[in-house]
C-alpha cells in the first residue's frame, strides 16, 4: 500500500491543524507504514538537569504515529488517540533531540496500531518505548 | 499508613521541583492513598476547538501518581514514572478544567502503582483512565 | 442505559460461545455496566507453590469485560479483545479462588472500555488491575 | 552482555519450573537480548472456529519475555511480571502454530522490558503485539 501524502504534505497538515506544537517537530523520514521524527527539544521541555519531560515523550510518540497514519490514509485529521502504553526505561540524555522511530502494525479501516521507540539523538538504546491505537472515523 | 507530608508541602515540593509547569496543577484534595488534582487549563493546552491536548491529559495523571506517591513516602524527589498506560475515551469539554482522580493501588519498597479516573469539571462520564507505575529509588 | 441480558442469558451465552471454560468462571452479580466473577481455581490455574498463573488471571479480567459488555448490547458474540494493559501487584492467596470486580468505563458504538480488579477471595488488596478495550462488530 | 544460560538450560529450566505448561512451547532461538518462542498449538488453545485464545498468546508473550531475561541473568526463577500491555491485532489463523520474536529492550538491576511480536507460522503480518515488564528480585 503506498503512501497517500507526501513528506512535505504531512509536514504541512500538522503546521495546520496543531500551530501550537508543529514547530517542535521535524520529520525525517516518511515510508510506507514507516515514519521517524525528531522532537526539537527546547526549554519547554526540558525539567530540572536538563532531562527532557514524561508529556513531551509522550507528545513525541503520539504525533509520530498520527503523521505515520496520515501518511498512509491522507489528510483525515479527525484520527484520534484511543490508547496508548509507555514505559520509560533510561534518562534521556541532557539538552538533546529525541528520534521517534516509529512502524505501523496495523491499518484497518476502522484502527490503527503503531510502535515506536525513543532515542536520545546519537545514543543507541531506546530511551521510551509506546505503543498506540488510533480511531479513524468512516 | 499514615501520609508524610501534607497537601501544602506536597505543593511546595512541586513548585521546587518542577517550577515549570507547577503553576499547571492544583491539589484539591489529598488523602491517605488518595489525590484529586484539576489541570487549571489554558492557552497551552489547548487544541483548535478548544478541546484539551492528550499530552496534557497524560501530564496531569504523571503528576497526580507523583504527588500521592509522595505524600505517602516522603519528599523522595527522585521517583521516577517507568510505564504508563491511559484510555483515551471520551473528548474533554471546550476550555473546562479537567480534574484527575487517583488512588495508589499499591505502594511497595521498589513500585507503586496509581489508578487515575479524568473527568472535564462537572461531567460524570470520565475523559480518560490511566495506570502508572512509579520505581521508588532505594 | 438498562441490561440487555439476564445474569443467567450471559451465563448460558458463555457456556455457548466458550464451553472448554465457561466452567471455570462463574458471575457473582451482574448490574448495568458492571460485574463481577469470580474464578474457580482449580489445578489448571496453579502454579507450584499453589500461586494462580499470569494467563488465569489476564482470563478472568478479558471474560469479565466480555460478559459486562454482551449483558448491556446484547448477544454479539463477535465482540473481539483489541487492546489489554495489566499490572501485576501483588501474589494470589494460594489454591484461593479469584473475584473480578469490573466496571465498563464507556460503551460505545464501536468501542468498549472496562477496568477490573482483581482479589483473591478474603483478601482487601488487588492481586492485579487491568484495562481491556473491546471492539464490537457493526 | 553474553548469554548465562544455553539454549538447552533454559528450555530444561521451563520444564522444571512450569512443568504443567512446558510442553506447550519450544524454544526455535535464544540469542543475546533476543529469543524466538513457538506456541505448539493444541486443543487447549483453541476457541470455537480454530483460532487461538487470546489467554494462549498473553502466556506465550509472557513466557518468551521470561526465557529472554533468565538467559541474560541465569537462573533466578524469582522474576515475575509486573505489568503487560498487548495489542491483538488480527485473528490468528486456524490451528496454526503461533511464533514469538522477542527482544529485552532493557535489563537493569530492578526491572528488565521485552518487546514482543506474535505471528502465525508462516503469516508476514503480526497477530498481536505485547510489551511486559519483569521484576528481578536482588
Amino acid at each position: 500500500m503506498p503512501l497517500k501524502m507526501t513528506h512535505d504534505e504531512v509536514a504541512a497538515l500538522l503546521d495546520r491543524e496543531f500551530p501550537q506544537v508543529s514547530a517542535h517537530f521535524t520529520i525525517e523520514e516518511l515510508e510506507e507504514m514507516r515514519i521517524r521524527v525528531r522532537l526539537n527539544v527546547g526549554e519547554a521541555h526540558l525539567r530540572p538537569g536538563g532531562t527532557v519531560s514524561g508529556p513531551s515523550i509522550f507528545a513525541l510518540a503520539d504525533v509520530a504515529v498520527y503523521m505515520a497514519v496520515l501518511g498512509m490514509i491522507g489528510p483525515k485529521s479527525l484520527a484520534v488517540t484511543t490508547n496508548c502504553s509507555i514505559d520509560f526505561m533510561r534518562k534521556p540524555a541532557a539538552e538533546t533531540d529525541l528520534i521517534a522511530d516509529c512502524r505501523l502494525l496495523k491499518l484497518g479501516r476502522a484502527l490503527a496500531v503503531g510502535d515506536v521507540l525513543i532515542f536520545s539523538e546519537g545514543v543507541g538504546t531506546p530511551v521510551a518505548r509506546a505503543s498506540l491505537t488510533y480511531s479513524i472515523p468512516p
